[in-house]
């Protein structure tokens, strides 16, 4: 079986650790997070780490440099999913991440730098709403406040961790200090058509989106579908069908991507007209000036409509990440590693989508490694990587990791 | 105390007979139902009438005529209520009934007929997603594949009689004979603005609007929202978005009354573009043609607009009601009714909503007497009558009923 293989079964193992039948999800500080934590530590054990699970339940392992006690080069990603999700998204990143380990640990070389990977708890949100918790953590930018932060079921992330056999009062012991690292580097999964669409494998990501989420209610009057005459009525959906169709406009006018992914009308009775919408937008672009404009043509196109229909806009927000721009060191070593699987010019551009790499930054200068995902699909059990692909991105990231190496100066 | 003081008395005391606390919901054949029933035909005894409940759980009473055994008019209206209803829909139709009936039972007129009141047990279809079921069995229209009807708990229609104390297979004897009807009158708030608008009380309704209803699917497919740019995106929300503004233009257009009163977006991830939409639609018009055109031109939208998107757009009808006349006869008495009030030219108009004189009338012609109602308000606690409004429909009321006897040719 060769080291590509061996990535695609994990994948494949992994995918099986679910917490429903026919699809896979696996939420932050359930117990199938624990039993995939528990499989990627032997993982990475067989490839010659050292191993530990962090106060925040990130699951790390180590591989130390030409000297114990060196600065590390993190390499990561993480294993927790959306709900029906694709088998790549993350874990991907953590199998190459310990394949490469495991390439370096047996080749013998010996780095200026130690080498940790982390398979983060917690990229997706799924299950409190907050993304990127298990990299806050780790870059030292916890907020005390998400520790009320409720699931689905009403179990406080607090309890969450205790459940898990976590101590939420020593969650700084996850906390890392700048000093301590050399950078982060993360191979995905494009999430985007990109790559396919140019016929290529690999890219070098330039930035990470920067993204606003916010709750948006259209508040107007719920009355009987056949008394009520049109200029009477205060349709809450029409009018919140009218902002979505705006959203997209403006949207593509300006070059940003809005999406609104959550909506329902309320009351919800066949015959009542709807006195209430709650619905979402997540905007996203690669400059943070340019997101920003697109919301302020979002927000005036809103209070227009509601405005003309009697309605009431509200909008709360739940998400701010500002865009994060690569390193350019360690941008120029994902591009070393590319050109050493035969793309001569590599492709390099932004990322639609967040990463753990937003919250890593905090802490150490980060880059990232891309890879052709088929139809650009993501979050869909649809997601499909070539093993073809998978290969060369393995080479490209041990590649890009000796580049790092070839540059570091400590 | 006034006859109109008791009516509006006995409505907040219907009102107070509810399955949830703080809020007004009396669903078909619920133990709220039951009481209801019993309340009902102690009302009725009271006004001089011999009680039963038919085998549908109408709750019904009988005033003889000149002699024991006549055909009966039939006067009512429904028990049964929305979620979060208000106090007089449906109600206070039944509680004019039973004090017309008190009325001339305590005069000792002799009528030409004899007089019923019925209580319907579901117009509303709250429970069982199906409205008429009461007037339906009245009618003998029933239609056994209704039986496997489930409610929000799964029990079936079939059940929920049985636990009712009603026997399924008895069904048959709630059917009613033309032969043995005069007709059917009934008095509704008007649930909409047009009498408050003129400064009338009340109304000639002209017919009951044909109503159609049908559950839509727009399918399109998932994906992440920030990798999935806008030349690759089949998003099913934006796609119901534009549907939704359609509908409302082109029932204006044409002069029906088209109502979007659920829709909701699947997966339901605030970062995943939505793959499928559920939404409903409820299309009513004086005139079944004017709303079967106005059908035509929106499926043509739809198509169109999905189309254009790569969405697929599906249709399923789940209730079809054609426009229903009153009947002149019945119609002239209830003006005579109105006239009656000092009110010398009576408004008459067509209800856009559905009533259970719909289902009646396929077994005996009816007529309706409008009444007015605060801002239009119905389905909603705010629904409000003034009691002046109440003890003139009150009058009108009786007048109709001895207008028709007036005219009555056995």
């Amino acid at each position: 079986m060769t080291e590509t293989d061996l990535v695609m079964d994990r994948c494949d193992e992994l995918a099986s650790i679910s917490s429903r039948p026919g699809l896979l999800e696996r939420v932050h500080l359930s117990p199938e997070h624990k039993a995939a934590n528990a499989l990627v530590a032997q993982w990475m054990t067989e490839a010659g780490l050292s191993t530990w699970q962090d106060a925040a339940g990130n699951q790390c392992g180590r591989l130390e440099g030409r000297e114990p006690g060196l600065p590390a080069l993190l390499l990561g990603s993480h294993i927790d999913t959306v709900r029906d999700a694709g088998r790549y998204d993350g874990m991907l990143g953590v199998l190459l991440a310990i394949a490469v380990a495991g390439r370096i640990h047996r080749s013998g070389i010996e780095l200026p730098f130690a080498l940790e990977v982390v398979a983060f708890s917690d990229e997706e949100g799924t299950r409190f709403g907050m993304a990127l918790l298990g990299s806050r953590a780790l870059a030292g930018t916890w907020n005390d406040d998400w520790w009320s932060l409720t699931d689905g079921d009403g179990i406080t992330l607090a309890e969450a961790f205790q459940d898990f056999g976590l101590d939420p009062a020593r969650l700084p012991g996850a906390f890392r200090r700048s000093e301590d690292l050399v950078g982060y580097l993360e191979t995905h999964i494009e999430q985007g058509p990109i790559l396919e669409d140019a016929d290529r494998r690999l890219a070098v990501v330039t930035s990470i989106a920067g993204a606003r989420r916010f709750a948006l209610t259209i508040t107007g009057k719920a009355g009987h579908a056949g008394g009520t005459p049109y200029d009477r009525r205060r349709d809450a959906l029409v009018g919140a069908s009218e902002v979505v169709v705006e959203i997209e406009r403006l949207s593509k006018l300006t070059g940003t991507i809005g999406t609104v992914g959550r909506l329902q009308a309320f009351p919800g009775g066949i015959n009542v007209i709807p006195g209430r919408v709650e619905f979402s937008l997540d905007l996203r672009a690669e400059f943070d000036g340019q997101r920003d404009e697109c919301l302020a043509l979002v927000w005036a196109a809103a209070e227009e409509i509601c405005a003309r229909r009697g309605l009431r806009f509200d909008r709360h927000e739940i998400y701010r990440a500002d865009a994060v721009p690569c390193d350019p060191g360690l941008m120029r070593a994902i591009g070393t590693g590319i050109r050493a699987t035969g793309d001569e010019s590599p492709m390099a551009f932004w990322s639609r989508a967040g990463h753990d790499g937003v919250a890593v930054a905090d802490v150490t200068r980060i880059a990232m490694l891309f890879l052709r995902c088929r139809g650009g699909v993501s979050h869909h059990p649809d997601e499909h990587v070539k093993k073809a692909d998978v290969a060369a991105a393995l080479d490209a990231f041990e590649a890009a990791v000796l580049a790092v190496a070839a540059e570091y100066r400590p």
